[in-house]
């Protein structure tokens, strides 16, 4: 399938990266229609529609699938049953919501990476107290409890240590299921953004060391300072997991590196990421513009760096600095959103850095 | 006057440009207001308010203007008695109605850009068929014949030689206010990118060499090959036409190069322009950002060249090429327009170029 300019791309979800793939796919000459449940939302100005419905509304999923000639996800967490609807109406969902459903689980998530010959730091489910209690006597005291469900910017996680309260951390997740995963002593975070066709065909952006401050992206940095054949292990190992899942599109893998070259994969998300902010204006070509042209079946796009460079997330009231100087600071992009609450990502900084 | 992010712009126009600048506003956190007659054009996907409605529309003004901070305009041809309108209702307009009703009436620039001590070439109004032969006599017989208002990409002009049928001509243009210019023997044709804020701080883009076909630009590529004494003349030129329209935000002023040093006023356009879409991929910041920045009373973001790029216009069935075809060309923007027609400009393309 290979998508003439003009055609509908529909979008499940309004935020900041929906704006920026909206911009990207009208900039391409395709029409966008956005779904998604929030009245005022980052995207709602960057699109031709904008259905405002739940995501379990079936009628307006019907809807909006007669009205796209393919869909996609701009955060992980859509419900599956969604992208389902649409599929079954016969409209292309890319990513698959085989995809969205292993990211949406971090056990899941975890038995597909190791599946997929990626290692992951040793981890158990955990579904109860004991199991909680056996998680940490098998991995050890120094661990994190995480929900298998709806956690990001590190929401739904506690980290544990030797003497601390296991029934207590158990009952503050409220028996949600969950995985206890052993700490791990990285010396570094990195990401990578992958880009893969329908045919398969793949490219991978230079990969950034991500800087992390109470579970939240603060700085994405390109490129990681690490040898070249950690580098390309790194993007071998994303595409594995790319093939693996049948994808189409851009998703992003994270990994911590110990010992100077040990790759340990964390995470996986199944859209654009926040830590390839810098590609707008770094690369030749966009992590938003290749998910786009993925998507509607174009050809993938150099993604080569133009200069290193490195993005800050403004987050909270760091968003309500003097614009002068927030604009000496780097190129701004600000998200339009209006009440700027702690941890809220408001926008972020692009400098180029010196070679 | 500087607007908060969040603060309303207001663009009268709803073309290309009018997109290209409504994105660059959105992405620096503003909201923005769309007055334009069409009911599909270009800018209507990306803007928060869309209000379609005649330039002519008295109610429809006066509920714009008190919806927007501050208003723009996209193209040259907005009629100076709606933005004298916006204007007397307290909104700030920026250019102001005085740049647009200079740059409408090609008798008004020529005396205008003379007086701001530029040089232009040799022209006479024409209103008769008696005028038009004491012009030609005056002149020399290799001349063009333009309407003083109304033209854009070629239309409204005629070229006149030794032995024309001035009769003709004169009944071709039916009665229209016209002048003729004469013929220049450019080796050469440029155009000045020049942003200038509220305080009368300003910066230039690297100025570009242009090539048109049948009046209209198809390749714009910078930097332009001339020497360095030239381009700083250049943008000097273009500095004593903006400060002497008391210019808020980007104009575009076109030279024509003759002797290899020689620069001939040609015309300039207050607003951004075609020749600069190359700043969105070769600039530190793309003329779309700049023209916002000053109309919201921020600091202009520095312009510097990060690479030599060429610019190709797509016109007409230019762009019903193979999309791989596009693609494999540079990097690619389409206006989301839906008939090619000849003529019409449908999208364009950036490509770097070696230094």
């Amino acid at each position: 399938m290979t998508l003439p300019p003009g055609a509908t791309i529909g979008i499940l979800g309004a935020g900041q990266l929906g704006r920026m793939l909206a911009g990207a796919a009208i900039r391409l000459g395709f029409r966008v229609h956005i779904l998604a449940p929030e009245d005022a939302a980052p995207a709602r100005a960057t699109c031709h529609a904008y259905t405002r419905a739940d995501y379990g509304d079936a009628g307006a999923l019907s809807a909006f699938a007669a009205a796209c000639d393919v869909v996609t996800v701009e955060f992980e967490n859509v419900p599956v049953a969604a992208v389902e609807a649409i599929a079954a109406a016969g409209v292309p969902v890319r990513p698959n919501g085989r995809a969205l459903a292993v990211a949406q689980d971090r056990a899941e998530e975890k038995r597909f990476l190791e599946a997929a010959g990626l290692v992951c730091a040793p981890w158990r489910p955990v579904d109860s107290l004991a199991d909680l209690e056996a998680a940490a006597a098998a991995i050890g005291p120094k661990a994190i409890l995480k929900t298998r469900r709806q956690g990001y910017d590190g929401k739904g996680q506690r980290r544990l240590d030797a003497g601390s309260d296991l029934a207590g951390a158990w009952q503050g997740l409220s028996g949600a299921p969950a995985i206890l995963e052993a700490h791990v002593a990285f010396e570094m975070e990195i990401s990578v953004l992958i880009a893969r066709d329908g045919e398969g065909a793949r490219i991978t952006d230079t990969p950034p060391q991500t800087h992390h401050a109470m579970g939240i992206l603060r700085r994405s940095r390109v490129p990681a300072p690490l040898p070249g054949a950690v580098v390309e292990e790194a993007k071998a190992l994303a595409g594995q997991l790319a093939d693996q899942l049948d994808y189409i599109g851009v998703l992003a893998l994270e990994f911590f590196v110990v010992s100077g070259r040990r790759l340990i994969a964390n995470e996986f998300a199944p859209r654009v990421h926040n830590s390839g902010h810098w590609s707008v204006e770094a690369c030749e070509t966009c992590q938003f513009e290749n998910h786009i042209r993925a998507v509607a079946g174009w050809p993938l796009g150099d993604p080569a760096l133009r200069f290193p460079a490195e993005m800050e997330n403004l987050i909270g009231e760091d968003a309500e600095a003097p614009v002068a100087d927030l604009l000496s600071r780097g190129r701004l992009t600000l998200y339009g959103k209006q009440a700027a609450r702690p941890g809220r990502k408001m926008g972020h900084l692009v400098r180029r850095l010196a070679p």
